[in-house]
């Protein structure tokens, strides 16, 4: 029996880990948005809403951004804002087209920091050849919000070669990611002042939207990607296998991640598969060209740390399975509650 | 000489002035955003994007929603994030097809409270027939956020026989708006517990997608369209003549109002055209045909109080002048500052 996630209960308050990509996120959307919104699009729930304007396929995707600090080693809140809404369309296949930029700024927020966002959002866009063409701001009195909170939704085209879902994914497929896990919450937390490590790791924040573009060659062998942010790669992936009559079989010596990342997960009791990340990409692709792909990837600056970490199997259905280094297999679960609040 | 607007100068702080939609708001706008981001279609700076897709012509435009209180008579903010995009769309002879919509929740909030914003959104959006097909959670810990943002970005699909815009404005023109002016500022302002004043005014929150679709018959005789929201009618009319070689001449008499409103402003030292309105569209139309759409408008319940309160005149340029019920004329200027905070 595939497992099942815990019911939404309504006579509860709100808590940080309603926000943090786990098991609650989830309860509070099956049980609260998916319930009431429903509609066979929405349904879906992936990183972008997929269907059809008079015969374009679209993507459609929205997040709102609240980290904090809003300056961190590798990115501050814009260039953060503008690569997870362009990843969000890109793991879906999508070529971003254009992007909104809605800001909720606290009153008294220095004009010239503001300034250093928008410059950062511009310079992101930029890179990643997209342009923001809509906007609003609103301001709230001090103390209503934490300095500035940033909106950025997006939409891109889809071609028709493209057909990514979970249901294409088979046994056997593997499953690649880009580059090393954790670095994006090593950094931002070791920019936060009440802790007290430090550290040389930055953020991977980036658009990934040269990177997918290129492995988007590889067509319908290309089963689903997701970009593990919040609730790092242990939440996609568990995801991924939700309710499915599947399973996933990670290898831990195949998972890149920085001797840094490892040594303060370690010190600080953290494990790095629930880490977030904002410029990787878990890519679930057929067998036959797992290899061919790697080998694409790695020949790109984000990808050279590239790895097959996994694979699809039938050995146990709905759950993620983790071969340890010492042989053995054991478990990774949905994270249940908040580890970090405010990552993205 | 047309009249331009004061510079943007980055050396100072965020007011709430910033985000109330008049001369500050402009400022932020033209001098950081516009000149950062500038495109040619964020450039129009029109309530909503205008693009075409692979052929098709789009409309995308977003807006985040802070209002205080959440819960105001005739609304609250789930109802009033999803009309304003649905508005923000049709202004731009849009027909909404896809909203997104996400949260910025404060941790603490009931759930119950949440749920009951959800479902106001799931009605309203199923009244205008728009589905709301992706979305994003995230909670800040208490005092981070107050209680609720939402912000709802939207897709719609514009005919090719629409053809919108201030540049296909012409001396002679009739300004229209669909009744009475100020109802959602006085709704709102009477719900906050510190103002001592009691109404029984509700809200003109409400989706415009119908009574906008009626008039979009009259094709390129329909020359611009506008929600008066923040900043009020006085905001929307000087933006649309602003470094233009035209101004707006409007008739006080014919201006509509509720008695109530009326009342409340003489007492209080309101100036009703500055206040906000969430379900009323100023339509910028053709002579020939602007008393045959006030009597498509007047047949539906949104449009029974429609007035011609204005035309377009050559006797100033980039101004906008009020004939007063006495018979004089005084300029209405953009509000310089914030009236009323976090009105929508």
């Amino acid at each position: 029996m595939p497992r099942r996630i815990a019911e939404y209960k309504s006579d509860e308050k709100i808590s940080l880990s309603h926000g943090a990509g786990g098991r609650l996120s989830l309860n509070l959307i099956t049980g609260l948005f998916k319930k009431n919104f429903r509609n066979k699009i929405l349904n879906k729930l992936e990183d972008s809403a997929v269907f059809r304007l008079d015969g374009q396929k679209v993507a459609f995707t929205t997040d709102s951004y609240v980290i904090q600090p809003i300056f961190f080693p590798g990115g501050d809140i814009g260039k953060l804002a503008v690569c997870g809404t362009i990843n969000d369309l890109c793991v879906m296949g999508a070529k971003p087209r254009a992007l909104s930029c809605s800001l909720i700024i606290e009153e008294g927020l220095e004009q010239s920091v503001l300034e250093k966002i928008i410059l950062s959002m511009k310079k992101t866009a930029q890179k990643a050849r997209v342009q923001i063409v809509t906007g609003d701001t609103k301001v709230v009195e001090k103390g209503g919000a934490d300095k500035i909170f940033i909106n950025t939704s997006g939409i891109g085209t889809i071609s028709n070669e493209i057909d990514l879902g979970k249901e294409k994914i088979r046994i056997g497929d593997k499953i690649i990611i880009n580059g090393t896990i954790g670095d994006h919450a090593t950094a931002v937390l070791s920019s936060r002042e009440s802790l007290e490590f430090q550290t040389r790791v930055k953020s991977d924040c980036a658009p990934l939207s040269d990177l997918i573009g290129l492995i988007l060659k590889f067509k319908n062998k290309i089963k689903f990607m997701r970009d593990p942010t919040r609730g790092g790669l242990a939440s996609v992936l568990n995801e991924m296998v939700l309710e499915k009559r599947f399973g996933i079989l990670l290898f831990e010596n195949k998972i890149p991640i920085k001797d840094e990342v490892k040594g303060l997960c370690e010190l600080l009791g953290y494990d790095p598969l629930y880490l977030a990340n904002e410029g990787k990409v878990i890519i679930v692709i057929a067998p036959q060209v797992a290899e061919k792909a790697l080998n694409v990837l790695r020949k790109n600056p984000k990808g050279k740390n590239a790895e097959i970490i996994g694979e699809i199997t039938n050995k146990f259905k709905g759950l993620v399975g983790l071969k340890t280094k010492f042989g053995g297999t054991r478990l990774i679960d949905m994270p249940a509650g908040e580890q970090f609040p405010r990552i993205c």
